[in-house]
């Protein structure tokens, strides 16, 4: 590695960051093609379905591509899948070298497209593997274990509270950081929140910029009796999820509306607080191809994901305002005492126009 | 002012810096003489009762003073203090030009100085007051009002965290946070904490470089009733104060051990708990000439300080751990609700190796 391969390859993952929103659960991936120092073609993953971005790559090419040099944030495949190996379309095209970026964690590749093209007499140079895990978290959690990868997003005052002691809560944050809560959504495959949340603040969960990827809504509920007034109920666009212990049945005015509505019901085995269970859940979205979710909750929920450690990452909103007494958003938590913390790290921290943005992942 | 002024003046206000720790009361003050764009002289007020920065810098030049530019942090005296005014030195060695960082609030000089040394003929420029009035905010504070100024410094955990509900305590912050404590305590005149901290913690409240300034350790208590063997009671610096509310009386023991260490007791007059009053406190520490406090204190007075507004910086640390029920920093608080929360600005966040530090101040 060159400080020019460096600059190609940071150059193919900008590339792989346009598909974000639009290739889950398929990874983002992004290509440069070189010849002679110089960019000849580009491509990325565009859509789930779509070329992968070495396909898309080649084919933009106008040149002959004998000789020259692939960068491509992730490993070729090398397995038939919605297309053919990209690996067998490289060394097709008599390309010379490949740098990759991050070796695919994905067990039906992991190494194995590598190793084709080396077979081929194809030089390849992968990166260190560090070097760009944290691009491809998401992916990794969601390709090598069951569940989605979580992200707790709150908002607290600078003593602590989500609400006043009687539950009257507004806006705890100013705009900036609200904006910012946009950008998370639209970086998630979806939004999880409970029905108290949704009843309590009306919440509407969505992408204000239409031009965006908006993420699913999913509203987590012991049961199936609502207000349809609610902007959950009312939203057109066919992506509202409710999960529900088995057996939860809604009376006729509500199912009528979930149907015309078309929000998707899911059922998984209730906790011992009658509440879908939690591991269940997440292993529900799984299943449904979700690879991420931002859970915007309020203490409940999100200390029940402290407890049961079932998160990745926490962004941890402090406005520098004090209100006295109030909700304090962790008070639902379990013992984990001085001498043995859940030790977070700090990946880093921002100053929203006086919020403070903390944002962690687990150690 | 041109950008070679303000150089100069940046130069005066860092000589005015190392005086930090030895002039207080009097605020730190530095000064440079420019002749012909060359840095004949430089001064800073030393200590307490010294020579001024500009007596200290006119003192020191080796060179005719007529026609050079003299910068100083601080509006110059006209008045007889412990010396005599700096205006008619000034005047006297035909300075031509005076450039003034800030006015001085002292409400003794307050524009005096500079009306003086325009009458005189000279060329004086004042930066605007808001340049400047950060770098003198305690002294200015010290000098309008009855109060010092007053920082409150405290270290939580990401859940809220003190203590465990037993109390159990030990280190929440890691040890470059508890570095920038110890940088803290120099900048301040005084410490201020409670019985119940000396005693829960057996907190040497000191700082550990001997080479650096020391601040005063001030303990509020309710009683005389001591274990001697408390670091608090074996110090032997004689910068120790215990202020008890009038009346309080100390057994023979302890009364023989605080003679002997010299700790000095103060009297104050009790609040409706029994406990010195806050307010009452804070004007005996300003008449002890303290300008500046730094509170290192538990749940309690943190609280009290805000509850009755009398803070006017906060320095919050957060450790990136989380440990379920405990003792929470801000319990104490009285209502101030979503609709009329304190409001605080944020004046830096800093990230200490993990450890997130808010510097907040009031709006």
């Amino acid at each position: 590695m060159n400080p020019a391969d460096r600059t190609f390859l940071s150059r193919a993952f900008t590339y792989a960051y346009r598909g974000c929103g639009y290739v889950s659960p398929n990874p983002m991936v992004g290509c440069i093609i070189v010849k002679e120092g110089r960019i000849i073609s580009t491509g990325f993953h565009h859509r789930f379905g779509g070329d992968h971005a070495e396909v898309d790559a080649i084919k933009r090419c106008r040149e002959s591509l004998e000789g020259s040099t692939l960068y491509v944030s992730l490993e070729p495949c090398s397995h038939f899948g919605k297309t053919p190996p990209c690996a067998d379309l490289i060394i097709q095209k008599k390309i010379k070298r490949v740098v990759v970026g991050f070796e695919d964690p994905n067990p039906l590749v992991a190494g194995r497209g590598i190793a084709r093209l080396r077979e081929a007499g194809i030089e390849v140079e992968v990166v260190s593997k560090d070097s760009h895990s944290r691009f491809y978290r998401k992916f990794t959690k969601y390709i090598t274990t069951p569940y989605p990868f979580v992200t707790i997003k709150s908002a607290q005052t600078l003593d602590g509270k989500i609400a006043e002691t009687d539950g009257k809560s507004k806006w705890i944050t100013n705009e900036n950081s609200r904006q910012l809560v946009q950008h998370l959504r639209t970086r998630n495959d979806a939004i999880l929140t409970t029905s108290k949340t949704v009843i309590t603040d009306d919440a509407k969960l969505n992408v204000r910029d239409k031009k965006k990827f908006s993420p699913l809504r999913v509203m987590l509920s012991s049961h199936l009796f609502f207000n349809n007034d609610l902007f959950f109920f009312r939203n057109e666009d066919k992506k509202s999820v409710i999960i529900v212990p088995e057996g939860a049945v809604a009376p006729q005015d509500v199912k009528a509306q979930l149907d015309w509505f078309q929000i998707q019901i899911k059922y998984v085995k209730p906790d011992s607080n009658g509440r879908p269970d939690l591991d269940e859940s997440l292993r529900m979205l799984h299943e449904m191809a979700i690879t991420s979710v931002l859970v915007e909750a309020g203490a409940g929920l999100t200390s029940e994901f402290i407890n049961r450690g079932l998160f990745d990452e926490m962004v941890l909103f402090i406005a520098p305002k004090i209100i006295g007494p109030g909700k304090n958003l962790f008070e639902g938590l379990e013992y984990f005492g001085l001498d043995s913390p859940m030790q977070l790290k700090v990946n880093s921290v921002r100053n929203f126009n006086g919020d403070t943005a903390i944002f962690l992942g687990r150690v």
